[in-house]
């Protein structure tokens, strides 16, 4: 089993973050746009992707500790995706709330995981910008990183 | 053992690529601008960072297979890093140079170790914006990520 892994410091309240990663409207902003469904615990989010929305992942929600940590199952989605888990976990350092970001439980260290991972990271810079400026890059305005986008 | 993996694709020829990865002036442009040693194979490559320059990676070009694959061995730096190996592996795919990146061989999943996987992620798009317009984020214009920077 391995594991993405990243942290990023966003200059906003632990709140503010906390908010961004639990509510649909604060999901669409940096995530994709396409964000849909039960955000509350044991609910399942629906996150689409491209011009027609057809690709995508369904998370359900595990566990919610307010101002704490995040923590999804993906119920739906790409195969490799099946059964993996996304957490965050949050804490304030200085100016700075931290995100622990990690994506669990992947069988193997396949190409598409390479991908994910860089690609994680420009969504949770994207997080960053949102929080930080208001201005996020969500699907579609995401920024492309090779011929998979 | 874990990894920290990514996977961007640039739009330039791939030897191209290569040469950024393996010679003092093209990896100046896109990691850090302190960038001084021995890029043959064998040879150990100073990377500094920070203002004062007393930060930083060195590294011993263990591999080099032009226009496929470049293996470094971390053997100076901080202790996390130390013996742990950075490689590129390079191909073709449509209009793209596929960059894989590999990080391997941290013993634990370390906070700074998610911190050097989005760091990571963010330098390899400063070599895609390199390669592709001439103008990467190499330190000190690096692009910052947390209150580690």
């Amino acid at each position: 089993m391995v594991d993405i892994l990243h942290r990023v410091g966003i200059e906003s309240p632990l709140d503010d973050v906390y908010t961004a990663l639990t509510t649909i409207d604060g999901l669409a902003n940096w995530w994709t746009t396409n964000t849909h469904g039960d955000e509350n615990a044991g609910g399942v989010i629906r996150f689409r992707f491209g011009p027609e929305g057809k690709d995508g992942f369904d998370m359900k929600v595990t566990d919610l500790q307010p101002a704490e940590q995040v923590l999804w199952e993906v119920v739906g989605g790409p195969e490799e995706w099946m059964g993996t888990e996304v957490s965050f976990a949050l804490k304030r350092e200085g100016d700075y709330t931290i995100v622990l970001f990690q994506h669990r439980g992947w069988r193997e260290p396949i190409e598409f995981m390479h991908h994910c991972s860089t690609k994680w990271a420009m969504f949770l810079m994207s997080l960053k910008s949102y929080l930080e400026t208001g201005t996020g890059a969500p699907d579609p305005r995401d920024v492309l990183i090779d011929n998979w986008h």
